[in-house]
């Protein structure tokens, strides 16, 4: 059981499978061993893609006769270093992409059951087509995989109304670390018998089994969709509209995303055709979303609450036709995409109680401009999940070796602010491999030790994506 | 570590502690010795009442070098035999009652702290005062206790619009069964640094550790609710109104109970002083509601709603006012109060997936008919939930011998109709002791393996309400 897996060799692996179970072609491999960050960069024993849960099963059995580690594989779009092969320890690479059915979709208990290989944004068509929504939403949509969303328990937009991925799991099947196949691919809204086994798997980044089909939570799909981008003088104004907003909204709202005005500018000079979308040039800008069907007066309601907000507002303005909303959310999306434009930048994704946002914020911008003034804050993320993206961009000239150092410091600064406030490290993207030592530092001993005790009773070989967020 | 409970004396067990940590009345023990049902009544060893975590991870500490047992206890409205002292195997009854304090309100973060002893209802009263909504609500609201809806994850009328407990968890504080204090008591929304614990111990019956303290989801206090009572032919109506009122009310619907008319006759008879509630008796009754703020003409939303509706409906009445409101709402009640009213009955608290809920009354209904016509079936259940309470009344002159042979009878068929459509024969309620036996007779293998090897890893003495739910 516990060869070291150097002498694991492919006849070994292979035999008795299908031959096309494997991908052989280098080119084809070499693809599988990075993903976008190149952080990574490992060879995999091999690249396995399997058909269905049974056969994952007789090749989770075979691995685990040899002694091999597995690691799962979805779209590889979770940039922590999960889901590549570990560069030390050579892993026989599963993909799920030949698992990509959608299976059902209940259009009366709103609900439907796919594959982990379907690409998200094609499960979100499926239900779209059927008058339905699954709310999952985000970015890297068009290339992520429902499997790696439960992985790694994905955020995005509509967290604020709709949850994590986590709240929107009703059901798994999952291919355990010894091969059995744990069946609880279902559709129940209520089941209280004994331990939730599902949540185990539901952000785990595969170290505990390989999810191989899920069934999700479906809602009616919006017909209305109301935008407003919103001008404040500050971070405190901004909460007070949210929760001014939550209240006056009916839980209709669905987004509520924040942007400081730097990060807007860099969006704005990289995206020209786009103009200052307000007449006044505001500190903070709250692009917000209310959604709902048809027999609501959604925009009678947005109007409202902006109303009420009152002095609060700088400037405003409501999209008044689907491609007004459209140029509102390009602007967010132009100055995210402003930040790669000169070169590596840092990227956090860290959590604050939604409260505590402003203190946060202000504490994090102060000390970086003291002691990094340097590099340049791009500052945007969900209000209603208390989840900021604060990003550091260094001058366009500088090296990398230079960068890496600022990343370094400018990390430690804001991930000590976020422990300062009580926050997490990680609100979206989970530990992976890269967040792991800074996850470490910071973990108390009996949270770790329960880790462990879960990794042991369920893969005590360590053969599923060893080393990915804490060590045996 | 292992000696035998029944060798543990009360000096040992009380040496060096506040001696009014534990309750020494024998009449006051002797309320902690059974709930309603009276199904377990077991001695315990001694009642403590801690009045911290600390203390109560001192008792664990000293509980678990004696080898005693712990059970803890909330306001035993659990029904299952969880929360009651082992009648087999003395134990110490743990109560959280003087852990009762709420610790925080955020009104902007719509997020509140309490400790597990605290009264729902106080909770919930509390949240009002801050014109929040804690949304759990149930009928013992004003006996259980927080930390006793988490363990169980309990349900209750509004799981439709905001989900079980467990979907309203944030945070948790535990105490662990070896006395250390897992602190995950945070607030935020989002936050993937690794396994989510404390999923581990939401709907575990207190089996893997005695919840503390609890973080839990707000949302904005509804100031309107509407609600309509509609009669129908058929549940497949009954369904089809539901998939359509999901998709016009814009996710505003908050309730949508099921009655079939044996039952509500039943309530009619048992207070004659509601009149039947519609003009034309209807097979099948809606109880359905509506909230939301201000500004949204909720009224003209319903009323929308069921005019789409049109040729589904037999009949039906919008409630002008809230007296009518809790007239409607008072049918209800009366249905489920008569049904004990002539001595014991059969309670089921079942699920299947909500589409399958025609299929499911219809065959179980007809086999009861068939094979047990002596029993009265009452039938309803929250729709959105996919939950059905199929409840058997035997004739009022029939000896308790007789009921319980039909109850087992009963059980057996609603259960293996359960079975047939992929459902829970636990919705709400849990497992504990009164359906071990019925869950283990189910439960496949992987699952029950899985479950012991997590009960091993965190409670390998198996000191905590051993026995409830399965066996290690």
């Amino acid at each position: 059981m516990t060869a070291s897996p150097r002498t694991v060799t492919a006849d070994a692996l292979f035999a008795g499978f299908d031959a096309d179970l494997f991908v052989t072609d280098p080119d084809i491999i070499a693809s599988y061993t990075r993903d976008r960050t190149r952080a990574y960069v490992g060879t995999p024993l091999a690249v396995a893609r399997p058909r269905s849960a049974q056969e994952l099963s007789a090749l989770m059995i075979r691995c685990a006769e040899l002694g091999a580690g597995v690691v799962p594989q979805g779209g590889l779009t979770g940039l922590v270093g999960a889901a590549v092969s570990d560069p030390d320890r050579p892993e026989v690479v599963v993909l799920l992409d030949r698992m990509n059915a959608i299976r059902s979709i209940d259009t009366v208990g709103f609900a439907m059951v796919v594959e982990a290989g379907c690409i998200l944004e094609t499960a979100k068509l499926a239900a779209e087509e059927q008058d339905c929504l699954l709310p999952i939403t985000f970015g890297a949509q068009g290339s992520c995989r429902i499997g790696g969303n439960v992985a790694t328990n994905a955020g995005g937009f509509n967290v604020l109304r709709y949850g994590m991925t986590r709240d929107l799991v009703l059901g798994l099947e999952v291919v355990l670390p010894d091969g059995r196949i744990w069946n609880g691919l279902r559709t129940l809204r209520k089941d209280n018998r004994g331990y939730d086994l599902k949540q185990l798997f539901i952000g785990a980044e595969g170290t505990l089994g390989i999810v191989t089909a899920v069934a999700l939570k479906l809602f009616p799909r919006p017909s209305q969709v109301e935008t407003a981008l919103i001008g404040l003088h500050t971070v405190e104004d901004a909460m007070a509209l949210y929760a001014m907003a939550r209240r006056s909204c009916s839980d209709l709202l669905s987004a509520f995303e924040i942007m400081l005005r730097p990060g807007l500018e860099r969006g704005l000079t990289h995206r020209p055709e786009l103009s200052d979308p307000l007449e006044t040039p505001c500190p903070v800008y709250i692009l917000m979303e209310l959604a709902g069907g048809d027999r609501v007066d959604l925009r009678a309601l947005l109007e409202s609450c902006l109303a009420d907000a009152g002095d609060l507002l700088m400037d405003g303005v409501i999209a008044m036709n689907k491609a007004q909303a459209e140029r509102l959310w390009a602007c967010r999306e132009a100055m995210v995409e402003s930040q790669s434009r000169s070169g590596p930048y840092l990227r956090t994704d860290v959590s604050v109680p939604i409260a505590q946002i402003p203190a946060f914020l202000s504490a994090a911008l102060e000390t970086l401009a003291q002691s990094l003034p340097e590099g340049q804050p791009v500052t945007y993320g969900h209000v209603g999940d208390g989840n900021i993206h604060l990003n550091i961009v260094p001058p366009a000239d500088w090296p990398v070796e230079e960068r890496k150092a600022l990343f370094a410091r400018a990390e430690e600064i804001i991930f000590g602010t976020v422990d300062q406030f009580g926050g997490s490290i990680s609100a979206e993207h989970g530990i992976g491999r890269s967040k792991k030592q800074a996850f470490l530092q910071r973990v108390d001993p009996v949270t770790l030790d329960l880790f462990r005790r879960i990794k042991r009773a369920i893969d005590p070989e360590a053969l599923l994506s060893r080393g990915r967020i804490f060590d045996l």
